[in-house]
């Protein structure tokens, strides 16, 4: 049997951008249009060209190379032509390759939010589907509310389908917009549409989770014959979010009642990035990953004290509902410091460390690790300070220099002018071969200042650490209050291309802001020894 | 037509306790199974009772009053009686109302974990049920592995079934302990248990959310015959949790599809606690609620699109799929840069501030409030410092005191110990009244000496702020490196359980915690006065 294609359609930038406390900027939005692309996402629709500088910014280049890019937006004003019509030719323009108009789908919001007649609105629709495929853009048409809206008038509901449908759009996407529609219905309605003449090969589903059935009523939505799904990454999207990508690719590739009918865009290997995928999507939004997500959290195989965990070591198949592997998670059993030991000497391995099993000092390590992560060190996101803590404890690690002192400054003062200034300066002591060195530098806040001062005057090590950049530093509170415990964790990187993480903990910021900064010169340092072959001659 | 009833087990004592990170006292349990009983739960599954302290101490005495009280243990062991069973005996003697038997019903693991006949694992099934009614216990089956198990051999999971229904066992629960199966398959093979003679009303359900569909699983199972749902609170259980009750109560009891068929033992007016039971359940177990969580999150009935955000208003019963007050949750109308000068003017409202759509000032906050957001602030999160920059726009806000300076030293270095040390300090200079007042403060960080210097003598106004509290402290970064803009929220409290938050933006930590601190101060200043009706006599 020929498996259908299921076409992934990826609104994370759209209705993402709808979550409370999300705010993608042009830039997040170029980095998660990369990702979505690169992962094998059919459609990657970006925002509202137009309705705000951001999106009209992110609209004026492609930003796909496999994925096609959509642009969302209204359909064309009723009682003006569409090629009178500003916010149409704004989306017309737009450097995208498909178009996704949202349209009214319930009678009742057609009179009372729009204020125009259902045959209006029809030949909105029309217009504006003719007009984007005149225009060379594959047209698509969001039937908004059409559930609701099917339920109080089917009839109605069902033309505002048919009229996307005979002017061309490549696909009719029915909307839960409220998000209360129950799988049966989801089944029942997507039935009517297929039988009223729409093939589900021209067919959407966009779900919202307000019942938390986001992920069933888009699978259901499959069964009864729609072939395009609309999601997010993670999940994120307006009130409880929309069906989540993230959880719904690994259904459809890996589960039997799905993968025995259908083929998405995603290879098998691809499928092995997923758990990176939305981690790395939360790293972006600074957001603690959820543990609990199904595949990709770092609870979805793991196994507690108790009656399963001896007997899942053995059979691991018949305990776990896919290969973690397939998804690009591993399995963590909790009890068993056998598979704690050998996670280690993977992990090691890994580095080019190697250990024996029996050797003492590799349980010295597990024991500062676990230590460690009950402080609130996250080693997993921070594969430097983990190689230095592992190297530091099974080998040695030269004491290139060593920082006897620092201070910070933070003053907020009037300037020259009369203007209010907040100035930050640092001061830090350093000691290298029994000589003091000391620099001061003045940065914005004080983390910024002491990197500087810190990396001013490093003796013999100068020339060394003069590709050394920091790029990203983030800042977690693990407790609440501003006594609480911080988790600073920051990237570098060089001339080589390389890439690190360190990361500091401490109640006090700045504390946990110079370990990881400390961290990662002295890691810089290490690496250049190594790719020198010179760490035994040191 | 008669409601056939849906009876609610929850199982958050005992397969929530396997969740990774969740570790209950013997007091949390006592305060959850009071939760659980008040709120109308039938069955409250506390644990183990035999396999570890916490739980046989919890079964000593019976903790709920009118739910069911329902200990979990094992079958009886192959080659012992019933009565000869230490195990058993445990379970028999504990203070339950009702015994939930685990028997495996995969032919496999009956083999291969169990090492007995299939015959001994149904003798095993059949004997521990009758020694449960015997001893005055309501008897349940929990079937593990039973959708799995009926893949590998559907006559096999049969027989522990019909084993359990006909010895007396009250329920028979269908366990998909591995959490894989899809709801089409348990909708399937739920109708075939009830073909083979089990009927519904004997049934139970037991999902777990490994492909995001436990919610959906419970209720295709209930479309199908079940009569009893097992979950756990806001999902939590093993890897990715058991099925949520907090989302699948209000759908039962609210959704057409299951309440015009359906009744629970909770009432309507217990239905409006279910916001603040889920709050309880996160606050114990001291985690932050999820914002997006159907029904009771913060965002459930939040809106930020500008196009939806007008309509909303006027007839929010189009927009929202059910009136947020049945379930004890509120409707948010979010400020942000997409919203519309309807949403201002409804969030003003709601602050008790009034200004007139053509009033000039509302444009002037609406492009402040723009401007701010594009700068990195975040007023959705920032309740009090939106309203104290709408207050300061639209009328006027006392000047109760000026922070003229401030400075703060972090200094690292030997305490008299020989110790390295990291010390924080702030000063701050005030004005009040034309009098200057200096405060100096020592803190866990240079935030935390801020705060503190800053509320340590604000003259006549310090009794006014002794009451208040900092609880929680979140910084972002916006953009990458030790330079980038980094936001800062502070959520505050007082005596009268008042909590808000402020933010602050700056490309100094510093500088954007002191903002957040300062509108903390005067909102609750402001606050205050407020409700001495004094703000006009200010």
């Amino acid at each position: 049997m020929t498996k259908s294609r299921i076409h992934l359609f990826d609104t994370t930038l759209r209705d993402g951008q709808q979550t409370p406390g999300v705010d993608f900027s042009v830039e997040d939005k170029i980095a998660i249009a990369a990702m979505l692309d690169a992962f094998g996402i059919d459609y990657v629709e970006g925002g509202y060209p137009g309705a705000n500088p951001t999106d009209t910014a992110f609209f004026e280049k492609k930003r796909t190379t496999r994925s096609k890019f959509v642009a969302f937006g209204m359909t064309k004003r009723v009682g003006v032509s569409a090629s009178n019509d500003p916010g149409l030719a704004g989306l017309l323009q737009s450097a995208s390759d498909a178009i996704c108009f949202v349209a009214k789908s319930w009678d009742y919001h057609v009179r009372v939010a729009l204020g125009c007649t259902e045959d209006e609105n029809l030949d909105a629709i029309r217009a504006s589907v003719e007009a984007a495929a005149a225009a060379g853009k594959e047209p698509m048409v969001d039937c908004e509310h059409f559930f609701d809206g099917y339920k109080a008038n089917p009839a109605y509901a069902l033309a505002c389908a048919k009229a996307a449908h005979e002017a061309g759009a490549r696909w009719v996407v029915l909307c839960d917009t409220n998000g209360g529609t129950q799988p049966s219905e989801v089944r029942a309605i997507v039935g009517a549409v297929v039988a009223a003449g729409i093939p589900g090969e021209a067919l959407g589903i966009h779900a919202h989770d307000d019942t938390g059935q986001a992920v069933a009523n888009s699978l259901a939505a499959v069964e009864a014959g729609v072939r395009q799904i609309q999601g997010t990454l993670n999940g994120i999207g307006e009130r409880c979010g929309n069906a989540n990508l993230i959880t719904l690719i690994p259904t459809l590739m890996l589960k039997p009642a799905f993968a025995d009918r259908f083929v998405t865009g995603i290879t098998p290997d691809g499928l092995t990035g997923l758990a990176r995928l939305s981690r790395s999507f939360d790293e972006l939004l600074n957001r603690a990953p959820n543990a609990q997500a199904p595949y990709v959290g770092s609870s979805a195989f793991a196994t507690k004290a108790g009656i399963h965990a001896s007997a899942l070591l053995k059979e691991p198949q018949t305990y776990e509902h896919v290969p973690p592997e397939s998804v690009g998670n591993r399995r963590r059993v909790m009890v068993s410091d056998q598979g704690g030991k050998a996670n280690f000497i993977a992990e090691l391995k890994r580095r080019g460390i190697a250990v024996a099993r029996a050797d003492h000092r590799l349980d010295t390590l597990i024991a500062l690790v676990k230590d460690r992560e009950a402080q609130g060190y996250a080693y997993e996101g921070a594969d430097a300070s983990f190689e230095l803590l592992a190297r530091r404890t099974l080998d040695t690690v030269p004491m290139f220099f060593e920082v006897t002192s620092f201070r910070c400054m933070i003053e907020r003062r009037f300037d020259a002018n009369g203007n209010l200034k907040t100035v930050s300066e640092a001061i830090v002591k350093v000691e290298i071969d029994g000589e003091e060195r000391m620099s001061v530098a003045e940065g914005q806040g004080p983390v910024n200042a002491l990197d500087i001062a810190l990396r001013k005057d490093l003796g013999k090590y100068q020339t060394e650490i003069e590709d050394m950049e920091l790029v990203d530093f983030k800042v977690r509170i693990l407790n609440g209050g501003t006594e609480a415990i911080t988790r600073v964790l920051i990237e570098s990187r060089d001339a080589t291309g390389a890439r690190w993480w360190t990361v500091g903990v401490s109640d006090n910021i700045i504390d946990a802001s110079f370990q990881a900064l400390m961290d990662s010169i002295v890691y810089k340092l290490m690496k250049n020894r190594e790719l020198a072959g010179q760490v035994a001659a040191e």
